[in-house]
């Protein structure tokens, strides 16, 4: 990587799970709108096929007359020929298949346990990052070994628990978590803001400052310029609780699927006088089971919706296809900034300008009362060759209580994804505010979601 | 006070709640059985006619031939009168009549919620909190005002949050809690030792490094002599799993009234490799609801039994009469030492010689990864003039994520209760692991409760 | 004050200190050159003389060509005049008169004992404070009364214990001290670049990672676009070690008076390995006294300057002597940049774009080695609203043993200068690594600077 | 080892620097004296004459008719066969002779600088540290491979730093310092207690709250019974801050070389209000030079002595000689107490007894305001199997900046010593509140101890 003039060139990008039809595209999209930089980005992914594919693709994005970054692409055989040489490694990931996903989401049902999402708590999140956090573990030794040097710019879910599977394995790593959940609170309240006042806000204008962990992160600041935003969301969330508010629909890919009326942002915020930050289908999966999950009927009237696995399948389908009708040439390849910001990040690390954003990162003081090391998402610095996360202040106590177990019991899932420990894996099953049930079913449930995605987790789980 | 001779004389100990008939005997017996103190107790009740009684009750436990320790025993028709000039202060107290704690007990079975005893945590401690913190906010402004370099011994439950209160209201308040329930272990331990390998010990000889919060203890270390006694509870926990182990029948009145099998300790101990340190019904109610305490079925399959208010109400009618035919001459006084500690902890901040136990007290290094200032319970060494806890330790990961949320509300139990902010009560009320219910039925159930037990409340809850 | 279309009009600017020749005209310079501000100046100075003239000064600023902010200058009568409405206060005080900073400076060199500024840390900056800090506790209170939501800047030495002495009497004040000695590292760092590489690099473009306390800061990350500066720093540590490296000569009115050739920064880290972040002089002051200030021909050697107050007095009619000049048309204003961030951080905080900057602010997680609540200096997050500080990482183990000692000494000051605590006050005095000399000396000198400065400390001091 | 009936046999006791004639005598008669335990010494020292010796002479201990412990004696050739096996490994060792130890103490006199014991910090310290940790490391590895579980008494100085590299190089060790130090305060309250009250007291029975770093620990608690001893000693200090008070001379061969009369203590206690805890000769090496130290004149009017190395060879010459004259008959071997605990301690850690003494250990919560990990010196409760800090408290304010810069510098001189890094030991050096000299001076003071030294230094310090 060359910085000239302004512009960062001979950039090496290595993408994880580079086959991708979501995250991947993203990024390619993103890069190809940027006039900032070029280089190269390097896709690994098992599915070799498929990175292929999106090679192509990415090379076409480049040749579109809107298109400023100069971008090859190229597919690496294996993670040392991806890795080597980078300057920034994208991890996102999918480990198993949808049918391990359709256990994780939709097992617990049986025993009237729904999941909204079931890729970060809950007893989905924890068998996910089961068997994410070996790969983890891997890809750690791997970039320690290739490009320790390398920005680790992490996608894949359970964030938290993933980020520090990464740091437990090397603890010199420079990795981060970008998430977009926290932008769909900001978008919310630039919406509102229009709506009210009829002032157009950038969403990156609407500054916040945010603490939590990732997916149940929390707003105690929320400024437009001068101007308090927090009376503004108050009184949006008296006005529309019962009917809620979901004017300003969100078309990323990632997010178009169910719509969300925001109310149990409004719940929460009414009950605990601070700000969500995330979707409500993430939100829901933290809070004590009955809350928001109880059943089908329960979670239509809080106006959100269960994402399920069959429509994953399609979705995933459906992008298959569209890929494979621009690579024929059927259909024409738009690009769209994606709204995403990994590429302003390495801009910033790479010294073309500072930036804040929030970021998910071992604690390192930003939130005064979560433990050191733990995974927290907060605002950072991003400058120059570093990371450095704002002084974000103290999570208010009555939201510790419900924030903290989950704190725990993710350093409680990566001990046992790491050592394959059955014990502390059931403890956080069994802890968890969604598994509202007996013990007994609990324990079935537990070895069914075991059983049911053995394939894909290290063989000490299912070994007699 | 004066110590002369290894003897402490002219002791003045103020008793608050001095009408019990109940703790406030087991110290009465325990003082009289006890050669090394004398001097004056000060009952204060606002049952003045209990407390008087009591005071006569006192009397003849002095007038025992086994009593060694002369006690005079006055009523004190205020606070003022009862705390001026005391060397101690023991506060045992009772808000409210049965009638409140029929509603902090039974209301919320209307929603399936059952609680074992209902005065520490779940629906019942909460309410229980609600009403007796703005008394004891009342007792650390009297301890100020009339004795404030007194010793100050709290039994009343909820021990943390009561505790927390005092040293909120009054910080240099010089207060801690005594409780029982972590010599149940110890006793258990003793019974597997005697039966397993004919070796009879002394409760106070089973060494143990007890850590966490009231009812919630854990022992991580447990010994006799040079002996680890942890195998010896492994293999009972694993050998009498499924019929329980109650051999060592507690007899203490507080105790009897419902054996336990321990079940619910051993099936703790399988899952999370360390000793919970208190009585089964009290531990059952810090777990996630459907545990232990789903239904009176399960409830009963795990062997201990649901303490009911209609039982207690026959207790304390049955300790009234006793105390009649006492008072006629119609039963004979018997004093039985009552295994309680608080005589031993005042020999031994009088300089009587050093002694070790399990106390509550505001965290100050105690335990390394819960919040300073939080009330936690730890061992701690007493000796003239002070109480200094032993550093014990950090509570283990997985338990963490079970004990910090109780951290968390009871620090918001005692802004709540202080405060009178229905915002904060409800958020601890709908995040208790027992509260296992939907919003609204939470609300509903919360506003009950609160009405139930309006009479004892202060007015700010009930305004409109 | 209100924005409109990104300019900050009717913005109220109380100057505590108003009367002064030197800060204060920079920031009049600064608010005239700059086009998005306008707004009142109320000048408030116990030489109320001075504020006068110093009003009409700041007006003349603002009816040059070049000036593009609009800004009136007022006097106030009193602290109530000055403060109400206030949108941010500056304080730039200088208690007592050069008679009191003549004995804090040079009483010490009776003893041996030299002070190149006198005004932080040593025998100087400790009586400094005990006659200041009484003051910002009135000031304190006077902000909370009368413009409690006001931002505080402060520039009185000091800096950590007036700052300090802030938050203690009003732990609400959003106060922080800005000081320019790291932009002289910044600036060093840039001749640099330039005299080696040819590149031109602006100050603010210099990224740094400070940490440390005013005076005494530290520098572990310093880069320019991509590039790492440490490596081009050590290249002219070695180089110059013995000569020293005064290029870059600072013209800033502050400093001029005494070039300084660095080399007590290389000194340092040639023997540290991080860049000490502040000049020579007070730099020098922080380490043990015979290290760069052992007397008069080791202060040469070093090749850096003892300020006289001789120097000073002269200094100080020169300006007054230039203000008349200036007052009587006898001489043109020229505008000129000061340099200072003053206003750039007063636009960040009213929602003008963000910056990132050192401040210094009661440490709340930003250095993760010295204690919470002890005012340290890092960069912060300056943006609508808010400063936040970053987390900026520990102090290195080897400088932490020199950095500790001022930090707890200046905790220890604030409380006996608040207090009138002589024993306090004395081992401050006694401890500090340049008062080497025997006990008694330390007495008699101890009690000869109280007597000297008697006119200017509370009468306790003095007190029989 | 077995506990039978209240005895403790077949203790094995690894005793590493078994030759000497000081520490490894009191032990012996120790042992001898005390009925309650029996087993084997294993005597390891490189001179393998002298611990033959001791052998004979332990045996002789035990023929005594006061014996009452049976200890076999024998000689172990290398470190694995006298750990293998061990409970207890004591560990008192000299590396290098009395001329290493000559330039320790006497080197620095040349620039002025003067240490009365040079074992601990100061320039003396920091060369023993040097040539001392590197055997420490290698005694760390040694108890790790032959006895991990055993618990492993350090009586050698630099203590602190000592054990610090204990658990740097095995984290797990069950290592503990013991130092008679702060029994010299506790003797002193005594025999103020007699004096002035007529009361005689145990030295045990003076109970103390003792926080801060081996030999610079203070005492903020006294009490004897519910007495407290503070006033008593504040009158002394006051009344004999011009003579001394030294009645109760220590009789000790460890500290009767030099009578102190605790003036250093009175001036500490009536300018800091905490009674320190150590002899007046170690206390002075942790203040600024020229406060007790600035030259022979000046320790003479503070009354203690600097303790030459002159002495310690005759000192140790008489020592050999008496060791000759008792193995060859001349001398009748007379058993006394020592006035140590190590066998006290020892009796505890088997069970035999809880006991409470002062004890150097990593913090782990102990001291809230010194670093975790940190060794420093407080109380502990010694049970069967465990030694658990007590909860001590902060150290004080302007204690602390004092205190604090050795605690730095001992985390710093570990590193230094076990990584062989000059700059970081320079660093520690050049800061010591000793080395008030200048930079050039220090620098060759340093480079001329390290050549003094270098014999018994690694090979890195003089490796050009």
């Amino acid at each position: 990587m060359r910085i000239e003039n302004g512009r960062a060139n001979d950039v090496r990008i290595a993408y994880i799970g580079g086959g991708s039809c979501g995250w991947a595209w993203s990024l390619m999209a993103d890069l190809a709108l940027d006039g900032h930089m070029s280089g190269t980005v390097c896709l690994y992914d098992i599915d070799v096929g498929s990175a292929k594919k999106n090679s192509v693709i990415g090379k076409k994005f480049g040749s579109l007359p809107e298109a400023e970054g100069q971008w090859d692409y190229r597919v690496a055989e294996n993670l040392e020929e991806a890795l080597t040489g980078a300057d920034f490694a994208v991890i996102s990931i999918l480990p198993g298949t949808f049918e391990e996903m359709r256990s994780d989401v939709h097992s617990p049902e049986k025993y009237g346990i729904y999941q909204s999402v079931g890729d970060t708590v809950g007893p989905g999140g924890l068998l996910r990052a089961l068997r994410t956090l070996p790969i983890f573990a891997e890809l750690a030794l791997a970039v320690k070994e290739f490009c320790p040097n390398a920005w680790v710019i992490n996608y894949t879910n359970p964030m938290t628990a993933c980020l520090r599977a990464l740091y437990t394995v090397f603890p010199e790593i420079k990795a981060f978590g970008c998430c977009h959940e926290v932008f769909g609170a900001q978008k919310l309240l630039a919406q509102m803001l229009e709506d009210v006042h009829g002032v157009k806000a950038e969403r990156r204008d609407i500054n916040i400052n945010v603490l939590g962990i990732n997916h149940f992160t929390w707003i105690d600041e929320a400024r437009y310029g001068g101007a308090d935003l927090i009376p503004l969301y108050r009184d949006m969330a008296e006005a529309r609780y019962d009917e809620g508010y979901a004017k300003g629909k969100d078309t990323n890919w990632m997010n178009d699927s169910f719509a969300s009326a925001n109310r149990v942002k409004f719940d929460l915020f009414r009950r605990y006088g601070y700000i969500a930050a995330a979707g409500d289908r993430h939100l829901a999966e933290f809070c004590p089971g009955k809350w928001y999950l109880g059943d089908p009927d329960t979670v239509r009237g809080w106006r959100f919706g269960l994402t399920t696995v069959d429509w994953r399948v399609e979705d995933f389908k459906r992008r298959q296809k569209r890929r494979e009708r621009i690579l024929n040439g059927e259909e024409e390849l738009k690009p769209a900034a994606s709204g995403e910001e990994g590429h302003l990040l390495m801009k910033a690390l790479m010294g073309l300008g500072d930036t804040v954003s929030n970021v998910n990162l071992p604690n390192t003081g930003q939130i005064s009362n979560l433990p050191v090391g733990a995974v927290v998402e907060t605002n950072a610095l991003f400058r120059a060759g570093v990371v450095r996360p704002i002084v974000s202040g103290a999570v208010p106590g009555n939201i510790l209580s419900m924030l903290q177990p989950h704190v725990s019991n993710q350093e409680t899932t990566v001990r046992a994804a790491l050592e394959c420990d059955e014990k502390l894996a059931f403890s956080v099953f069994a802890n968890d505010p969604l598994v509202d049930i007996g013990l007994q079913d609990a324990r079935e449930l537990f070895e069914a979601m075991i059983r049911n995605t053995a394939a894909y987790l290290p063989a000490a789980w299912t070994r007699e």
